[in-house]
């Protein structure tokens, strides 16, 4: 047919790869990157978000994924860097819409299990494990694994072979050269991929702003040799994510070497050592794990407990012994507490309420900026330009991260000798073409944020919350009447019922003259001929918004409900 | 008479000094000491605080003075160590309740004066203007006001003789050698009183936990000469707390040196700086201050701007531009804006949304962590242990911090030899009571929050906040019926109306079944012979919260109106 020959040659002119993200561009976490050639869809990670402070009571944050949902016949694959939740945190809800074959290594892959458990799906998801260095083809594709270092075990950055060019996705990477476990990132496989050519360097951007090099993760291990050395006459309790299998490794040969029994506790704490042990990622010497409601039975020196909450998640297990609603662990002045992770922006405050009460409690506290306790899992300037030496991409994208992440990225490559028309700061939905002719952004596609809350999925948007916001804000006055509206006639009420707004008993007179303000309105608008109740209800509203403004300088939801009986 | 002479000589025999704060102890801000011995009372300070992030609605926070209107005839005056918020924001609402005398330098009063004419008083404020060095005598205390250095020009600490001993009350302060105005912290006075005895030091404790001393403001120079130097083809927008009178005149000085316009925006800098210029703590030479509205007859590097939101307010000025809402200043690549400020804990998240905002409009942005244009106002631990070496105080009480910072300062004193047994961490409320015998704890006096919410002053509490707080995370349903309740029979509904729960239009399902459960809670309850609303209306309740949960996972307010026509 005609048409059909037109849009083959028209396809066979356009032969570009297009490179869009549906997350992880201007805001942290949700990364989720789509790349298509013709007929051919893969994925690259499907991760979740944590809600901003006005999205009031939404759970998580997913991606957006009608573009996907509309292509589902092109997707070849989801390709996952890391099990890390803001990469791999969204699969049960896209899950169920696509049923795609899912490719990662096994650590990732064994925490996706975990997670899928609790979410039950219709049909068994197509999990196909891949060991670093392995090749995937997915239709005119090819994904190749390679090792990287980063805060969780099992990562790997992506060398996508497309018929354009090949395309580096770096993932959440760092350098580090004494790894815990594990091998060192593949620094010779991205030379050799460099000399071959690489198209388009995608760079995640997390610590673009910060100079010099990610140290080591051993270094905490120092630290923490030296901590178990000068308190070993405390017990000693540390908080870290549950997803930093090495960090977790440290504190247990440490305690080992200080002839320390480990105790764990904390939901998800539980859960990965159980999954990391049984998987080989983490070993632990017989007789060392002991149950957290036998630690009453050693002294203080003998224990070491590892837990979570240590981003000050309120009901977390660390959160529970500080405000002594731990039914295992009650701390004092023989505790010593140390937090090895840092605050995520926006969890200083709670991590600083946990701190305080640990403090009144007589435990002792370390945390990341008086020992080093803690080291980042994401590459800083030096390594973000090692990366960019060895691939030597043509084109640079900055993922995973804010503006200013990106923008900073930006810098990194144009320093590295990058001219600046050949960087892309990106957003979500936005289409970058590469072609042999050249890269260019080119339309968008669907994109946003589906927020989660409770069973719902995509259910809340800007009008609940902002009658959330409004709620929050100044509560709600409910004013509610019954009335005759053929004979015009106010047969009962009005009532007033508020919450959230004033506490009524001391506030009575206001609320005796809100009902005279409402019932007047009311009976204005029947003495004008009024019968219309849209027309009574924002009579009543205005009238009343008015005088509560006056009176409070509050703007309190105003409800009216006029029931014609 | 008999127990007019019992009372004396009880009151004889315990003539201690009672030293409480009504604020400013395990929370930032909110500062207020009172000082008692015997029939004589004085406060020192009066600040407010900011709401936690729990506290929904809530503008700003006070101090509860229940305890000093129960007394007001004996409190002899509120002493007022310099002009922050946090030190003086609450005297328009106590003066409310409590017409007293109130001491302070120049600047601190200036700033109050302009506070009060929006707070119309029904009695004209007894202010006394005092200068570093004078001692004001108050009952059986006398304060002196010592000249102290901080992030606000005309900043004293106070000494206070009382018949027991001289208690110092540090204020807000640091050590600055080469000050921008005014004079070096007098360190001989301070020195003077240690050698003839100090009682009591109540040290501020916000740095109590950083190590080394705080810079000069004068650094602070040096770097904005650089960046003018630097920048000389950009116009420069610089954002700086407005009451730092000193940084603002470094500005200007810089500004000048570099031959540029200086315009300022911001109605609280507009304020400071008219009222800083007006009393003399500021210089600015003819011809520099240009309206804002004249920006744009200069060429960018011609003019300096300075403005308010360094803590990136939504709607500031700074966060206007950002935004691209404000009518006369318009940032693009040829701007550098300079955030001359660090984050308050809490903040941080707004001024990266300023500053993501500010890069994607190509402006270049400078700030704390990458050229040193902020320093700190307050004193580090070895400024700590000076204020100790030199007062050689007998027992130590760490003031103005969340616990953890308290607790770090009794670490500096103890550091310099003071026993733990004579520091004393205390809470709002608590009473100190000083005696030749000894100090210790003894009893409390009320104390607490009270919120200020619009024109209302202690009118929200914890029900108004707990119900804030439910509708912020799901919204409510209002499930209105009118019955007659002598008949039980129902006559009208029920209606359903929701907000901030769910986008109607998409549930219209669930909201008709939760109409149908609401019918037949209340059909079952007439059933049942219940006639008693308050029956029939916890019924609806629960029946419905039930349904919901189990269909959404939400727990939204459920508010059912059973009205009797």
């Amino acid at each position: 047919m005609k048409t059909d020959s037109i849009c083959m040659a028209k396809r066979k002119k356009l032969s570009k790869v297009k490179v869009m993200m549906l997350g992880g561009l201007n805001e942290i976490g949700k990364n989720l990157c789509v790349i298509e050639y013709e007929n051919d869809i893969i994925m690259v990670d499907c991760g979740l978000g944590f809600p901003d402070e006005d999205m009031l009571g939404v759970d998580l944050v997913i991606p957006d994924t009608t573009y996907l949902e509309k292509n589902y016949d092109r997707i070849r694959g989801l390709f996952l860097t890391h099990g890390h939740e803001d990469h791999i945190g969204a699969i049960p809800y896209v899950l169920r819409k696509l049923d795609i074959p899912i490719y990662g290594t096994r650590l990732t892959l064994g925490i996706i299990e975990n997670k899928l458990l609790e979410h039950a799906l219709s049909f068994s998801p197509r999990l196909n494990c891949v060991t670093a260095g392995e090749v995937v083809s997915a239709g005119c594709f090819s994904v190749e694994f390679i090792r990287v270092n980063h805060s969780i075990a099992d990562a790997c950055c992506l060398a996508i072979k497309t018929p354009v060019g090949t395309i580096i996705h770096s993932g959440d990477f760092k350098l580090d050269l004494t790894p815990i476990e594990g091998e060192v990132m593949n620094l010779p496989r991205l030379g050799q991929l460099g000399e071959e050519g690489v198209l388009l360097l995608m760079c995640e951007s997390t610590n673009a702003e910060r100079p010099g090099y990610t140290p080591s993760e051993k270094k905490v291990g120092l630290s923490l040799d030296n901590i178990f050395l000068r308190n070993q006459d405390k017990r000693i309790v540390i908080a870290t994510f549950s997803s930093n299998v090495h960090r977790v490794q440290q504190i247990i040969d440490t305690a080992v070497q200080y002839g320390r029994k480990v105790a764990i506790t904390g939901r998800s704490m539980l859960n990965i050592v159980g999954a990391a042990t049984r998987l080989g990622y983490m070993t632990v010497p017989e007789g060392v794990l002991i149950d957290i409601n036998e630690i009453k039975k050693y002294p203080p020196a003998e224990i070491t407990v590892i837990t979570t909450g240590s981003q000050g998640e309120p009901m977390s297990a660390l959160y529970r012994m500080a405000f002594r609603s731990h039914d295992k662990v009650q701390l004092g002045s023989e505790d010593l507490v140390v937090i090895s992770a840092s605050a995520i922006p926006g969890n200083e405050k709670m991590v600083d309420k946990i701190i305080n009460e640990l403090l009144k409690n007589g435990a002792n506290v370390f945390k990341d900026n008086n020992v080093e306790v803690h080291v980042s899992g994401h590459a800083c300037q030096e390594e973000i330009k090692l990366m960019i030496a060895l691939t030597k991409p043509k084109y640079f994208m900055p993922i995973h991260g804010e503006f200013k992440h990106m923008n900073a990225n930006k810098q990194n490559a144009m320093y590295m000798g990058i001219s600046e028309s050949d960087i892309f700061i990106s957003d979500v939905g936005k289409v970058l073409e590469i072609g042999t002719d050249g890269a260019r952004f080119n339309g968008t596609v669907p994109s946003g944020k589906v927020l989660v809350d409770g069973y719902g999925v995509g259910d809340i948007g800007n009008i609940v919350l902002r009658d959330r916001r409004h709620l929050a804000q100044d509560g709600l006055l409910v004013v509610v009447a019954s009335v005759d509206l053929s004979y015009r006639m106010l047969i009962s009420g009005p009532d007033i019922v508020s919450r959230g707004f004033v506490y009524v008993r001391e506030a009575e007179t206001l609320m005796e003259q809100a009902k005279d303000i409402a019932r007047n309105a009311i009976e204005d608008c029947f003495d004008h001929h009024i019968e219309d109740r849209t027309e009574i209800k924002a009579t009543v509203k205005n009238t009343l918004s008015k005088f509560i403004f006056q009176q409070t300088g509050r703007k309190p939801m105003i409800l009216p409900i006029i029931m014609d009986v």
